[in-house]
């Protein structure tokens, strides 16, 4: 298929990469142009704006860092809104919110365009390996059609639902139980070594018996190394991603509590310096809450 | 080795069937005898009282409901202080509170008796299979006289520390990783509900990408049946664990705002008339909260 | 002066009111426009249009419910924005987003005009008394052009900076600290009829010592008569304006716990079928958690 | 009448000294006994004991720290209740527990002593000028023999209830209603700092309407003076007195949220290093979490 991918970030451009190897034909475009240069040896076009890539697709994909990237990238004059063809189809996968996601569902219907989600699970490495977890939602053809698409960059693909939004939904509440993980596992290390418990082998312990998910593996281990300067995802963005999560949850009038929590701590954070760091320095907070 | 078991509930029993098993030779003790009657024809042998179990045993093992019925099998006049010769080992395998289990070290200690703590972790058909974790902490010499014991009723055993509170915390922590699991779920669960997605398809999407852990299984697959009339394990139970943990939280000054939040949706809970429910009914509440 | 007041709800007739008593020139518009009507007889023009009512005056008082409405009234076209001559002034006085002020005060400034904010505390009666306390923000000159105005709404002026959203964010967050006594004062008063204790004689006491204060008499009061089916103030008007303090507290990424778990704890009555019950339906709540 | 008074600390002795001008006989004892020798000027006896002071008493008065200190001079072999004569009466003015409440109840019953229950209101400076407020509580005829004791330690006494617990806990509520002020407060105030609000003029402008009471007047100040450092009532007191709220509501069920967020944010407190600081510094951390 004919394919115009839009941002290549961290995971933006190892996605692309496995689109090319599974015989996509692709435009790209991305902000900063070094980073579509790149994809050049690999067969892809660089196209000199979002605009220009999406002109002559099938399908667009974006994979932006939020909200204003993406009205950016689709919604200004001569973006992919404009440009798309009757009858192409844009998958978001990004991580936006429910309601730019239903702007744009809106807005493709009234071009005759299609409108799909499928936002990703996963870190860098797993983009690479092609094992991210992609949950996507839409009408049933258009999610039928670009089917081969979603399986080539995850390991596996689950369909939430017929309206786009779905998917965000999923994509947001997701992030809010990994932080929901971090803040606990760090209220639980902080107090552990309270007692003189070496972290280390506390979750050691938990992550070889009940729970004995990736997620807690990564977290437990950043949380007991203590090292947040390392930023794999910056308390920033998890911040931002919370927020999404709120709003979504507040629209619909569901509370969130364990959200408002984790979302008064992360500002908390930003508060005592530490925007950059990664988001499981929350479990760095919670040890100097206990007075480590 | 010659062992006392006191305590023959849901967990105990099987535990001490596989301590039969394994070929040790058991004096069992339970408030109401008929359910260490029926552990004779196993080749158990029945005393009248928790310290006349006691009274001839190598190791003295105690898996009862609470801090009060330790107390009473354990401290009161005739019971195992008094009657467990010099020398001899108490294994604590309940859960209690840290302040209790202080108390025991100090007094065994008083006795010339050695205490171990070695709460587990898992269901009665954990209990069954012999496949629960246990977490281990005390002087390193009793454990390891122990640990022969130990592995008969667990299918992992980690050991925490050489202070006997220590286990305890670690207990008692990841019991409040559990309900923090379930409160968290539960708020997601009714979010995505309110945008119209299926509650089983969620957790199904959950437990297959990054929360591929039994208490997401567990857990999740309750809170979406929504049916927490049938227990496993009480409303009432679950607040008395998180009660615990604050409260050995808090007598280290270590916050845990998440246990907090769970403390008092717990005790809302009972306010709503929910108090022989099984604990994901704080899935059930975070519904009705969010008008579903 | 001549003054163009928009918006008669509860409010904004008793203040319009005695504007007119002041010897001001008033020009009114009301969505519903009987309300103008019986202003007439007071001596009061009617306009066709927030816009036509701006259009001759030197000063425009707006009064609404909320964002949309004051967007509506004043950025739409043909709006207050649009017809107020070049040099006039717009007093801001209703509860409104910082961000909507902000928007409000530069493209003011575009034209050429001046943008105070006076956002007024107090219930109707206080209106219709000329007892309400106002807190006023903006550039000085401007301030002090107006100050006869706002002397005849309120009972003390109180001058809080020179940028006009300050006073948006003095009203929001005066508003945030009702909730929490609200919430506090409802958790207090079912903790204390749990020991038997009468909630009247519980307030009385409390307003006669250290918390005599008219929010703690007013709000103690109606908690204790539990009837808050009759609204003063409507639980999802409070939830409106609990949300325009945490998103004015979250643009500057400062964090407000209280107001966080209060939003939550409004969610929950909504979702429990409150919404239209008086704010005060948090103590209802509360001693519904408590089991009452 | 015959009083024992036992506790002069910073309550206790202008207490006393009220009580001594009222023309009431007075034995006082104190644990630091040079407390006790500077009443003997003004008339009162010293004794050796709290056991001794009571003895020939036919009022006991305790104004002491805390349980412990109560326990230790009540309870204790050759304490308060020992050696008060039967149909004695003990005032407990201290803040206590609930479940000592209940225990000194029981145990006075037993040996044919009253108990009433008397906790104060207000800080030194009013405990000096007679000016505290009184919460009283217990049998009927008890409180009315001891009123013109109560009379002349406060400006004001309110009956509570006949059962002493009553007063206690209407004093732990209270106490909690103090902190969830200060908790606000302290968020407001670090909210509207954000957006260059001067604090001082913020807090003229609140208690000079709506929330013209004396605790926001005085933590109002406070926090906006942001000199924690001179302690008149400690961060750990504080703590203190808000676990005693927690437990007595736990006992009942009672969820009171915000008292779990004012108690982890006061645990943060001591981990950052603020144990003797006012308990004001609440303030102090919820402007650091907002960056300040």
């Amino acid at each position: 298929m004919k394919i115009a991918f839009i941002g290549l970030g961290n995971m933006g451009t190892p996605m692309a990469r496995n689109l090319l190897r599974a015989g996509h034909e692709l435009t790209v475009w991305n902000r900063t142009l070094a980073k579509a240069e790149a994809l050049k040896s690999e067969g892809a076009k660089v196209a000199g704006s979002a605009g220009e890539a999406a002109k002559h697709a099938e399908v667009v994909i974006t994979m932006l860092a939020d909200d204003h990237a993406v009205e950016s990238a689709v919604l200004d004059g001569g973006g992919v809104m404009e440009s798309l063809p009757r009858g192409g189809t844009h998958i978001s996968m990004s991580t936006i919110s429910v309601a730019l996601s239903r702007r744009l569902a809106e807005e493709h219907g009234k071009r005759g365009q299609h409108y799909i989600t499928a936002p990703v699970f996963g870190r860098p490495e797993a983009a690479a390996a092609g094992k991210l977890f992609v949950a996507a939602a839409g009408e049933e053809a258009a999610l039928e059609r670009c089917m081969s698409i979603l399986e080539a960059v995850g390991q596996r693909v689950f369909v939430i639902g017929d309206k786009p939004e779905m998917a965000n939904v999923v994509k947001l509440s997701g992030n809010f139980l990994i932080a929901a993980v971090i803040e606990s596992l760090g209220e639980a290390i902080a107090l552990v070594r309270k007692y003189g418990i070496d972290p280390h082998e506390y979750v050691e312990f938990l992550t070889n018996s009940l729970f004995a998910a990736p997620v807690y593996k990564t977290y437990g281990g950043l949380i007991a190394d203590a090292k947040p300067e390392n930023a794999g995802f910056a308390l920033r963005l998890g911040l931002k991603d919370i927020r999404l999560a709120l709003a979504a949850a507040d629209s619909v009038n569901a509370p969130l509590p364990v959200a408002s929590l984790v979302h008064d701590h992360m500002l908390a954070g930003i508060g005592r310096g530490r925007e950059k760091h990664d988001w499981s320095v929350l479990g760095k907070l919670a040890a100097e809450d206990a007075g480590l």
